[in-house]
């Protein structure tokens, strides 16, 4: 049902925006190729899944020059079977909508573009190789099919609860966008170029790896003061970024508790709510609670 | 209202420090820049945080050396160009302010005078060019006017929590100083300068990267007893350094709690809100509470 | 009661896997080797638990080039006493239960075999010395003791709030996943093998360390384009990875706070317990509560 | 009152162990240097606090190669200036003890001695001169002092907290121990000596700064292999180290809550506890609450 829910609202809005076709073999097609709530539509979703994953594993192990130069016979025409695979797809979404074009200009018909064009383009134009690299979109390709397996309840859950505190997480960004742009600005006046603070982006590149705790390492302060300030900046950042895990952690523990306060029951003769779920009377007037019984 | 509130507070502090001219023209020029209760003063707010933006991004792409050999010829004119503007505003603001000497001497009123005295300073003196580098103080004046914007609900919680937690914070603080400063001090002996740890304080930097979870990399432990003693400081400081989020995370979840219990039920006859949830009568006027118990 | 119950239990699951022998020097052997519940069995756990680590510290001790030269002498003999040892207690174990070769084929069988195993295959074939490394294995042997010790209700509470959030986490890690994958793609087109990322798969690495704060530095960005998106990665992934904590945190929280209201009050006719603080009446069987409201 | 509880405890525990004497010069000695719930005690105290960090101070600076050339002399003078007077402060504590032996077998006595002890032997024995080291002792001396100054209700709450999740704390630690050590061998029969994995203890110190999300970079894996290993860790990691945040968290709220809740009032018709700060009239009964009021 939670399963459902979603995914049945996704197809209504799908077919709301490209036009579900009424009959014939494009009403089929248009069930496989864009519907979720149909078990011949979740298959191809479960096809089209492994399938992106395959050719996403291909573009990664061709840019590892180890596995190229070894495999390098193998990949090219595995790239050009999902190529083809790709283009199919491709036009039978198009034929199988009822407003093609608003299918292509979407963000996903975009995204499914991309996914095949580039290597045509290299072909045709070996000067537009660098293209290539643009395959890598493939991965947002994923999304769609992912969006689905994610709406369970837990996924909406973590989201009602990054939407709720998203105001105050905002509000904490932008307060730590200032101090980096100050103490960046800091650092590279105090330290310059010297030891690689060569300008005040750099800085503030500087100021935002130290205070998220990442420290690279590929610059650091080495005068007394910079340390000095590099030092206070940690200990400070430490109990200014414990914000946005309170925060959060708020968000969930509220939302969580309220909705398992929710869960309990309410006595049906002085309706008052919270009855623990293995109480059989009232804990208020003392009434019998109906339907109960140990619950475990 | 929530909105207005602050600002008009603060409007009124700052009428209390320098004066507000009782009429004519320096009344209007005041509520420009000053109050932020009127229309005219939020718009000017918002040109000034504009230019100073502007002008902070002149500066920062000043310091990259690649862009300042292609664009030094547009950089100059355009810093002429807010300095001259931010002189004009400082003397606007000496003038419509009864007591400019008050103002000048203030925080804000110093901050102004840097925003532009540094490029007056190195055309007249070039042996003063270093003194440049102080523009970057402009980015102190963005706080004057982001700190209107912020003043929402959101960032008063957050402020709120903080400062119920400062003091637990100052304790934790300085429990990790001593901590830091014993074992900036161990390591010193234990490793000494052959690997970098060239003097207690340089220690004590090293202390404070590594209990901040930051780890530069820039100094490391070489020798095996070194290498014991940092690995107990990572697995015992995390330990502690999850107090700070503790403490955060605490304030900010009671806090909050606490504001929607409130929030939840009103009184049908006195109207007072926060009526606890399993409450029969109001607890301010003890009127009998109808249709007790729902909370939603 | 707490330690018992467990142990006994697990005691119940081995006899039903590996078959308890009824009676004779079969039944005490297996008494001592397998079962927790009784004394001799809990002092040969003890008694193992120290031979392993002594065992473990002999082969790490061997790997420090320093302690080995001048130590070695005495670490070969060492190391060919617990290879007897672990080679005695297999042939115990496969002894005394009635389905020796469902032991065999059982994870732990296999994990106490390959604990001598490595020895005698390079004493046999000096060119499997390599298989050496596999007797670091024996730590897993742990495990099997250190499970009992650790079945304390800390223990429980801690694995039940984890196995609780344990989908959240997962659902959390999918989406940390894509991320890292979009990611590090794009950090090995923007930097490319010039400055480290030399395939995708490392960028994917470096994007899970920068995000994971670890921040390593052996790849890191140098040009202003990688630079600014390992910014936001930065800054985004905090915000990201507080969700960890704040899930943990929240089942943690909520599960002990329902144990410790649980606790609190107790029905003095039913001496059903956990009722709540401001109940009138027993939830169970509605007896009316003495001296109500009191938590302490 | 809450500072002066716990002072007096201590004074009271010091005079249990050491012997406080009756009358005469030595029990006024005893209540400058051992008591702190006297004025003079807590004004020596201050005074002593001021003059070690001072020593420590000059300790300090003379471990900076660049201050100790330039101020050695001095240095010199102040270093005997503080050594003599922790002489004179040791001698005049074992005066005014009854029990002089069992405090100078105290750890604080120790600590006093190590004081000044070290730049004597050095002056008697010039091959004795690496001692002086041991004088960044006197940082534990400022425990003494500092542990009054605590003694406050934010660190004896958080404290309390830590203290009651310690159990937690050493289950968590010990699992986290098993999966360096774990991961530590591995690395090093994965990546071998070549990477800078020379021994496995190295390899345990590279798991925990990384799974603490340090990461000096120091040791850093190469292959395609370790780097696998090393991503999951890290992944898997923060999962884990956000467990002792939400203990600590947990057991902070926890505590705290039923603090404030203990704080709230109590109606004196019903009994029923928890009626808030601002209420008029008990909200379960609905009789009139006494001594209130609004406050606030």
């Amino acid at each position: 049902m939670v399963q459902e829910t979603p995914s049945t609202k996704r197809d209504h809005d799908i077919a709301e925006a490209f036009g579900r076709p009424e009959q014939g073999w494009r009403r089929s097609l248009y069930a496989v190729m864009f519907e979720t709530g149909t078990s011949a539509g979740r298959r191809f979703d479960q096809l089209l899944f492994v399938v992106i994953l395959a050719s996403l594993a291909v573009v990664m192990a061709d840019s590892v020059a180890f596995l190229s130069q070894r495999l390098g016979g193998l990949f090219g025409p595995l790239e050009w079977a999902f190529t083809v695979l790709f283009t199919i797809e491709y036009v039978l979404r198009l034929l199988c909508v009822r407003r093609p074009l608003r299918y292509a200009m979407s963000f996903y018909g975009v995204v499914d573009l991309l996914a095949f064009l580039p290597t045509y383009a290299a072909l045709l134009t070996p000067s537009l190789a660098f293209l290539i690299g643009i395959r890598v979109l493939r991965l947002l390709r994923i999304f769609r099919v992912f969006k689905l397996r994610l709406f369970t309840e837990e996924y909406l859950m973590m989201a009602r609860a990054l939407r709720a505190s998203s105001r105050k997480i905002m509000v904490f960004l932008s307060v730590v966008l200032l101090i980096v742009l100050v103490m960046g600005t800091v650092m590279y006046v105090v330290e310059g170029p010297r030891y690689g603070f060569t300008s005040i982006p750099v800085g503030v590149y500087w100021a935002i790896s130290t205070i998220a705790t990442v420290g690279f390492g590929d610059i650091t302060p080495h005068t007394a003061l910079g340390r000095l300030i590099a030092s206070v900046m940690m200990l400070l950042g430490w109990g200014i970024l414990a914000v946005p895990t309170g925060i959060v952690t708020m968000e969930m523990t509220l939302a969580e508790s309220a909705r398992r306060r929710a869960a309990a029951r309410t006595c049906q003769v002085c309706l008052t709510p919270g009855q623990d779920h293995d109480a059989n009377y009232c804990k208020h007037c003392g009434a019998e609670l109906a339907g109960q019984g140990r619950e475990a």
